[in-house]
């Protein structure tokens, strides 16, 4: 079984319909074709209230682009020290802001430490034009560790931003998780709480490739067509991607695909945590799972042809498991049952 | 009838059912997927020589990751000034090398002129470091006019730029189109007449979204997977990219679709030119036609519904049509009739 | 006679001395000291409004960091094709903006042509964000060629650049030699004239190194700080610099250094023109003169020890000779004899 | 008594005549001069070994304009989490660098810890091409809090480095200090300890603006012609700042003035050290001094007149005091006379 990521499995079955629907006819090409011109209303409802939207093909595109218009090369990027933003994009922050700092913060869980950051932010200036100006923070939903922020956490931490003069930022992968975890509307995650600008995520939860910058705020919108097309990100037949989002909204695919997800992931983490020795390191609040595993249990997983991946230390032989929107029950309680079959035998 | 651009038809079948294949089960990510490792080998046989090939989803990423890692910051790329990569690529160049100089050249029909690209390399540092360094040639292929360049022409260029010094890049958005033109392989009018590296575009004939890096010589692909990575294009699933890529190759869909759109814009111009008034701006070597049409016929037609762009200065009237791998040919046909009925009542 | 470029000159009197004043007790770093906070006004004095002015040691950093306030990265700056900021910067318009496009454009003199230019914009987005946005006009006071706008001139210039929502720059490395040519006032030909922001040179009319941008729009200032700083150059010890340009402006020193070098360029021009078959190449408006010379007559020069520099194509026998504010009256005349005579053994 | 940075003060008066003598007569621009052109020998003898010499006239510039030949824009630069580096340019690197990530480390005393050093690179990349590849190590000398790496500290971070394959850098904007306080040669403590690139400062140990890359590897010289252009940091009058470094290796002036500067700073620190309640931060090892001071010390200084500056949180109450090639011995008694009579009324 293959749960070293969401990005494995392939495409919900509807997202598919949605591109051979799109392949009908001629339509203007680089995002003036009409399944385009839907989006903005359809996100605008999602999110009950006006936003404007840019597809784009990658999540790391849909930060980089965001942060780029709102932190100067001068300026500085407040982000959790585990965050996709600061380990997993090969500097793109810096590529696309021109220079900015990145500056990783720890924080439990995953989750930047609200007083961590309002140090950061508060004495980052000492010696005036000398240091990095503090601009933009970016939280990530769901974090690196598949932990979920509260609508009260985003608020606290949107705060302290807003606070200082900083934009905010979500790196918003893994969002419909957190969004069915949390059991709240997308309102109330992000902009009711104080995001400005997101990346909404597609891609893990369904679809082909298919991510969306999501502005807030519309001033931070207005030179995002010249910087998407200068990166290379302005698809041509950008109505095949725009039909993916569509289709994602559509019907609440996103949902039942991230409630699946997010279902399985707790299966998996009830049956893995039932091992002896086996110990999770977060609470799984979305569609990953960390979890020690004595090495013995890596090990005969692996010998029956598993992937598992460890994370961090290999000593501390920490796996990662991501289910995905069409993971399958038995064969993930056949894994588990691998997994403790394994245990005992090390046992006895 | 919408002949604004091969961007505005959708995907060959072919191109669909490969995509619906590749969602079949899990595959690895971010490229370590089978599809993709089969794809150096798939461009190795259609070059005869053995190429490193890296999808994206974008000419424009193509054309600037290319560039990338053949101009240093402090050098020039000499290009048409007409090119792509000189005028419709909104300073990508500029991004991607870290601020080099595109330095755009004259010449007839879109295509560079060899005494001008010697002059401008020979004579462009009489001021040693204050001047930018010649780094790099960039033609295409076709060019923004829609003519190609003969083996022999891409030779004297890339002897030119070869004896600089320079590194020699093809943006190869419509190469099919070329190569069914020339009738020879892609080899003769790629590396074998000195090209270092290629953009190779699949999307303008019948993909859905797929670009592919060429590099004829291995020491430039040495930095692509991180200048990749951090630019965003590293796609996730990009399974679904490749198999774009490898049905594309497979069974000459290549050369089927670009045999199709280049007969039907001969034909187009085979049919405007008949039109009194009318007049080729240049010869229709791929599957674009510029032409002087009479401002009633371009009346007329968009009357009637048709979008004719104009290129350059709308005084000239000179309108732009792109055919296509699906160009329906009695479409055009009546496309063409309503052309001439428009010429000969504005005649009489 | 080293007439090769008004940079071979040392320093004027007055400046070492003020470097020297300069050296005495302590003073804030990074100017924070009081030489320094008296530059605002000194400037704001010569040109008869309000500026703000920040120093730095080069004229191409002065340039540059202009130019990065002015234009976005996805931004086009219009100059004159054999401008300094075009040819003679190695792309630091480009490094400090972060990828933008400098759009090389003709014009006799080494003046912009105010057609071309209202050309160059109107033109210049067909194809909206796939095109770089006009953003910035760059005019040099002297020009490269030693010609000099005059304010209705910069004026009608300014006027399209505005007219069309887009900034204006002047590289002012040799400004004084314009303004004493002009015999009009420094705002007659910048700020009254529409320039909204400036590199004022010192450096080659008598100072070690001083520079100084001037904004007289204020806007444009507000992240000038830091963006000095993080190219490196914010001055530690700022008030040696400082103290240059407060001694150039007192008293007249620019005035009484560029009256000087014009009036040497004018009697080099005198002499040499006279010689048969010399022809000067622009009409000599400040300290510089391109002139036609026979090629006996260069390497008649040459085998003196005269170091004479050729401009252009080495066939054109096209020669620029550089005055500068203690330029020798006596060895001037005899560098002429020394050309007259030279002509005139080639004659018999 | 201004104690705030070695930047307070002026400069040498050996330097001020190097730069009165290098105003006579003519002499080539753009570095192209015969002071210049002796550096290399100058400072190959500094080093005992060969070297390639490039003056700028800042500290920021040199460091980045360094790490801009060692860190591809992918890359990763490690560095103290206090360095001047990671916290006081403003972004530079990332400028210089076009996007490298600035990885700031702990470490005791500003000094970079060798075990942190080598878990961060060899854990630095799970994810391939995901992560920044780490690319240099960049010391400083002194560090950022006045101590010293001795030649083994040294030789131990650069052969860390370079196990791993990456380059080393020494921002050596106070290296005359450390070398005075080691008692050891320049090449003990850099190239003969694994230091590949540095940076040279004059400018705080007596010049008026004089800083120089020194290459012990001339691979990576090759491009920094063009890079330094291209920052506008090629001096027009180089001779000028040529001069200062010239004069500062001649005669042993650099040493002279470190000397001096470190006599004073541990006059300064006993003085301190003796008032109830003050505690030394760090070792004194160059010319500054980290101290906490009774908050009452420090108002009472601050009373009469005396500049003190607080480092890090102002609760901590701890002054740095920096001392130079000129402070005066007297001045300085009295200054901790004041110190000490304020802590005395304070206690009783």
């Amino acid at each position: 079984m293959n749960l070293g990521s969401d990005n494995v499995t392939g495409a919900s079955p509807e997202i598919i319909d949605a591109i051979v629907r799109a392949n009908v006819g001629t339509a203007e090409s680089y995002g003036a074709d009409e399944i385009t011109a839907r989006l903005d209303g359809a996100f605008s409802e999602l999110f009950e209230t006006p936003v404007r939207v840019f597809p784009v093909a990658t999540g790391t595109a849909a930060n980089a682009l965001s942060l780029s218009v709102m932190a100067p090369p001068y300026g500085a990027i407040y982000c959790h020290e585990n965050s996709h933003v600061a380990v997993d994009e090969c500097n793109a922050p810096e590529f696309y802001t021109g220079g900015a700092r990145v500056v990783p913060l720890p924080g439990a869980g995953g989750k930047i430490d609200a007083d961590v950051l309002e140090t950061a932010i508060a004495t980052a200036t000492p010696h005036a034009e000398h240091n990095a100006q503090p601009a933009a923070v970016s939280l990530a939903q769901a974090t690196e560790f598949g932990t979920t922020y509260t609508p009260d956490e985003v608020a606290a931490l949107c705060g302290i931003a807003h606070g200082h003069g900083l934009v905010t930022h979500l790196d918003g992968a893994r969002i419909a998780n957190s969004v069915v975890h949390l059991g709240c509307s997308f309102a109330d995650v992000t902009w009711r709480a104080g995001i400005d600008v997101m990346s909404f995520g597609a891609t893990k939860n369904g679809a082909v490739a298919a991510e969306a910058l999501v502005f807030f705020k519309p001033e931070y919108a207005e030179t995002i067509l010249f910087r998407r097309k200068r990166a290379g990100h302005l698809l041509s037949k950008m109505r095949f991607f725009s039909a993916q989002l569509e289709a994602y909204l559509a019907d609440g695919l996103w949902r039942r695909n991230a409630e699946h997800a997010n279902a399985m992931a707790r299966r998996l983490s009830e049956g893995l945590s039932a091992i002896p020795g086996a110990r999770l390191c977060h609470p799984v609040e979305a569609n990953e799972i960390f979890i020690h595993l004595p090495p013995a249990v890596v090990r005969a997983l692996r010998a029956e042809g598993h992937a598992v991946g460890l994370w961090g230390d290999p000593e501390d032989s920490v796996a990662r498991f991501v289910t995905a929107f069409n993971t399958d029950a038995s064969e993930l309680d056949a894994f588990i049952a691998s997994a403790q079959t394994a245990a005992k035998a090390e046992a006895s």
